[in-house]
């Protein structure tokens, strides 16, 4: 009875002008075979053949599939409405199922399926890969996005995450992928992956097992003494190779997600969370856990804040260093006396804590990390000294601090009320900024 | 605004007579912080905590936690009603998402949750087992296996089952399993195992990465000389091991299906297909893959034609012959003259071919392989000389033939039409019941 | 120039009285064309042909094979004549190069190349484990078992042994072996192998490479608290499994040689001592690492000592203990006084500590772990009650306990001045024997 | 008895002139402490201090190491004197194992107990590998290189090594070694490695279980449609990657023996022999197995041809050929009429074929494969136009047939007689330069 329903696929016709429209039929064609049969002998070879079919349309011709993606795979409105009268007159869990199946999309049925093809689960991923690409033109294939996005969270589900550390025994397979996929700080090849991957180093990423070759998510990690203020010494692939027994602090100086096919799917959270973990059991005399994270929003908010017609944050001193930051060697130390520094960092502070967009931090970054429960703990000078690092940021990079038994508290507290959880020192700087406002005001 | 929605219970009280109903209260309050928190930093220890403090209930609070979760964890009707009718003012997508958030229960979600347990999979597929083996005296816990098995149906996918050989060499952790699980012939100890798995037999099960150390169905096969007729040599653990290299036919003699939890998963098919395969690749000499089948069915239809006011199978002979089978020696050599035997594999014939319920045959292995492509090859007399084997089907076993060029276009024709694919042997033998039927009639 | 030497081998005729030489000398041909070719493609076959044919001659053929090996590829003394005098007229680097070649007997060189063939290694140990096994009788086959035993050391080289853990997720096909080599407390089945896998056990195996399915020697380990006084708790298949984390100790209770081919060849020392380390690093809480150990030789000693003139160990209650150990229920409590019971374990301490030939205790059992530097701790009374334990040792067994820091130095007292290093309580108990002795003597 | 003899080291006194001696005499006090030890529970250790102690001399006290290794750990003449008399006098089994122990080097068994230390394998091999680096200047250090190559033959037996395939999926940590070791054809980092790993191409090595991420030899292989002639295209990093299922023959085109300190022992042989073995059961539809190889002393040769004061081989188109190699563009078509191509490819057949020292060919290369029974089959021009192949071998190469039926045959002709098994086109090839030298005798 469900395949029948299915099966009957509404008739709109498939006006697609000025491509050969018959390629995209013949795979929605396959499709429709695929769905009728249930779950026959040759599913699996089917499965694969539409793969393959899909993967050799030109662009235009997949376009035209997924317009009949969603066309002709989605939920019929009339069955909807008759399953939900129905069960508004008898509620019973026979009438909720009934409904239940007539609201989920065919697509949806049809992606389970095409899964049974060999390397089918990476097909999927990025077959959302690319609608995802898509979207800003065509906001009508989003239902494909979306019924990917709740199918690939599902079989995603971290229970079925294994995490790996990865280090120069790993094979060339998964390490070329670092050097692809790292997107904070790029790695220029072979021998600058090599640096960090030695012995004062860990890299720790999450792996499926429907994509063994592929990191869904990785992370990178210093083992230093002391909590990091600058990430070019960590990038430096010629730096001299500590050791790691004398190291009293893991450093989080990168993560990058690595499949755009599952955006949305959540394992940065966890992937922190457990690489804590098996830093402690391994190495005991590590006691701080802290990044060193980008600061990706502040300067286009300072540029804001300097366009508004009024803005309690700009004054002399900050109109000064932005201009500085403007100049052709705009962290030339002598340009930088002391209290523009802290200016700059007050400003950041302040941005930081209490800049926010429904009730959380407007920095992507600091969303990240305080909603996991870190605490902000320093904001650094000359952090990053890259022409990245100045645009974003004016060169500043923050530490958040990951205390494990701090961890649930602080995250309640920002999840509660958007508290966010910050050092003294931090409190102290953005409380400056307030406070030099006032004063600008009262005089 | 989601997550409001599931946490919006519905607030019926809860009244279990008689057990103390803290302790299943407590967990479901544990359910209702675990669905609470947005995939934070403890979940994966909440969900551990829920996992344990459910498995520690003893066996009536955890009915009464069953009962919670249907009636707690169920989607809201009013609010079904009232995204049905939004959607069918407006049958926009998101609308349509809006009804399919509305229409999944809440207890999908923290199915899904509870999965980032360690073990967590585990825990959900022995939940679920649990819960069928209460579906009998509680009907309406069927809503959580149907949850749970649409869950599990999806997390365990064809395209994420691998296939791995089990031999000697396999951890006793897995081989202790296949001792255990065995449900067509028996394996009486360890003895036996390993002739089951000796050079001339082969073993395979489908796993999957959540649950490394279980298999979740296996098949044994005997490498033969000629198609097995006779199911007692194949399991007696004293025969002498012959030289897989000089064998022509693989003998399928033993499926089982080991997980309870995860009834109503199809695995069978592909299992048995998969295997053709490996066996093709690495034992090119074998050229015929045929099953030596139980045929479960066959005295229990025999007794119902016999105990019918009319049927055209039921003859003196057939009377006889099941007399016959309830002397205390049943399969003596001189009590069966040949036209005897023919008379009752014409019966078995017959039953086989054309005994139907919904256009699918009766049997209920014969629907499993005829299904999958396979032909109805040949009846065996003698064949399982077991009580069992006697009781259930008077000895004989039948053997399906998986001749991989025809398997696509067998299974469609019973697809289709219901039609029996069978050797001209089994045909004719069928055929001469109806043709006797007949003579008598007109005699 | 060496090929020539090693072809020249000796014309002695054989006379094999009574068998069909021509076998055996079928294998010496094929192995001189194996020395004869320098390495060819074909040595690998020639080497399994070898083998092969070996394996397939019946017992008097592969005496006979032995004998020629002996006869045919010793070296020839004239050539060691000759290249002797040569080097004594010439000492040079070049000249004792020659000697060394002309010494080592051809069968070294057909050795190394049999090992060539697939399971060579394996097949050569099995070599040597029938000629030990025929050397009583036959000690003219003794150059053999040198030559192999030689190599094999070399191969055998404890850098290239591997430790590994074994459990219940080990294959079979090594578990499987455990059953059948435990030497110590024999395995009663697949049962009792998986209780001395639970969690309150450990067993360790060396293996090498070239016999990955063969454990060389195994040891098995019960955590438990306190140092066991008594061996049938740990063998109890039925005893309830502890929480290991509670332990504080690991007890060694059987230690057994898998490779009667290997003979001579030493592991065990290097296999605690590595034991020690894991255990070390992966359960912090175990502090005491001891044994409970047999003493194999205790009784028979007595026994030579009631039966000699003099013996100032025997005086009437020693007799009455071992008339008592004849009765047909030898331990049951209410025969042994507490001063019995004393006066028995006085004469064991004495024993262990005292009774030496060639400076090193008597006792097998006990030189093993003295010379690994463990201290000799406490003897048990009842410690093993089955009918071997009380035949060997009157039910005794001892403890001795590897304390990391001490070994290097016990060992090298024990080596040095063959010192027995033992508690207080050993100490005493074994002056208490000398002293009663002068206690009677006097009076 | 042996270790008392091991242990007294001839008192020569050590004069090393200009270096600090006390360094080196420490780590030969640790040495003889280890053999002092009869395996003593801290032999690792002991082991291990001295390979870092070792490990830690400056070069100068390494060569004084070295001479006390040989100065001190030398069989004494005296009594390798009185063990060969006693053994001339009674020429027992006893006192010919006398006798072996007497003349075995105590450094040997320095060796075997050097082994115990973690990586000790590794440490000795490249102890040799230093050594050998040595030997030119001071051949008196010959007999540690010998023992240590002894003993290295023994414990590198084919029978332990064992043979992986590399590709890109392979650690990292093993493939920077084949960029590192590759000596033929060296490998311009990463991505030039990764094209030679593509589906068209092969890549084995043995490795040995003490050396897990050693590679010890590896090959390179490429499958083809026909035998390669020239070795250009297939080194190019950015050729398409060909269908291996179309590919009738696979070219190997480069062997790298990796290992240094290992030199002397012979791996090439076969691993040739078991990668044909492997390509045959995994590729059935690759029938020809060739290489396409270096000549390496061709022109060598042939300079010494023309510099000699008669010589068949020279006359004036030879002459011409050779000048032409010394211009700046020594290959370019045009300069290269057919005729003079076929004398100088008829110069190299001849060379290749009937240049013999010792009965064996000249060339190395060819030495090599026609040992191991290949056929040679064909040279050809223009095959590796770099400037290395032009200077050696006037940019020519050779195809040889490695025909698995014939290899035995072939090798036992070439071994018996020294016969160069080659193709008709070669033999009539190396002719003609026979009969040009003929005719123009005869002119």
């Amino acid at each position: 009875m469900e395949l029948a329903r299915i099966l009957r696929f509404r008739p709109r016709p498939a006006k697609v002008v000025g491509i050969d429209s018959s390629r995209p039929q013949k795979v929605v064609a396959l499709c429709r075979k695929l769905l009728s049969d249930g779950g026959g002998v040759a599913a699996a070879r089917l499965a694969a053949d539409i793969l393959r079919e899909y993967q050799a349309l030109d662009k235009a011709s997949q376009l035209s599939f997924f317009d009949l993606l969603v066309r002709e795979f989605s939920p019929d409105p009339n069955d909807i409405g008759a399953a939900a009268d129905t069960y508004r007159n008898s509620p019973s869990p026979e009438n909720l199922r009934k409904l239940q199946r007539v609201v989920e999309p065919p697509r949806q049925e049809l992606f389970r399926r095409l899964n049974m093809a060999p390397n089918g689960t990476r097909a999927l991923v990025e077959l959302r890969r690319q609608v995802l690409s898509e979207l800003a033109g065509r906001p009508e294939l989003e239902p494909i996005a979306a019924d990917l996005g709740h199918l690939l969270a599902s079989w995603f589900n971290s229970g079925f995450l294994t995490l790996q550390r990865i280090d120069w025994r790993s094979p060339a397979a998964i390490l070329e992928k670092l050097i692809a996929y790292e997107a904070v700080h790029q790695i220029q090849g072979w021998q600058d992956l090599r640096r960090r991957l030695e012995a004062d180093r860990r890299c720790y990423a999450f792996f499926h097992s429907a994509l063994p070759d592929e990191p869904l998510i990785f992370i990178e990690v210093a083992l230093t003494r002391g909590i990091s203020a600058r990430v070019q010494p960590l990038l430096d692939p010629n730096s001299t190779v500590d050791d790691p027994e004398a190291a009293d602090s893991a450093i989080f100086y990168s993560i990058t997600n690595c499949q755009q096919g599952l955006r949305g799917v959540p394992f940065g959270s966890l992937l922190i969370k457990q690489v804590v973990e098996d830093l402690k059991s391994n190495l005991p005399r590590v006691k701080i856990y802290a990044t060193l994270s980008p600061i990706p929003g502040f300067r286009k908010w300072l540029n804001k804040e300097l366009a508004a017609k009024e803005s309690f944050v700009v004054d002399p001193e900050i109109r000064k260093a932005v201009a500085l930051l403007e100049e052709p060697d705009p962290l030339r130390d002598d340009k930088w006396p002391q209290d523009l520094r802290d200016r700059l960092i007050s400003a950041c502070a302040f941005y930081l804590m209490h800049e926010k967009r429904d009730n959380e931090p407007l920095d992507s970054v600091a969303r990240f990390h305080l909603k996991n429960g870190a605490r902000l703990e320093r904001i650094n000078w000359m952090a990053d000294t890259s022409p990245a690092g100045i645009a974003q940021a004016a060169g500043l990079m923050a530490n958040y601090v990951y205390e494990p038994d701090d961890l649930q508290r602080n995250h309640e507290r920002y999840s509660r009320s958007g508290e966010v959880v910050a050092s003294g020192r931090i409190e102290r700087a953005a409380r400056r900024l307030v406070h030099g406002h006032r004063e600008r005001k009262q005089s």
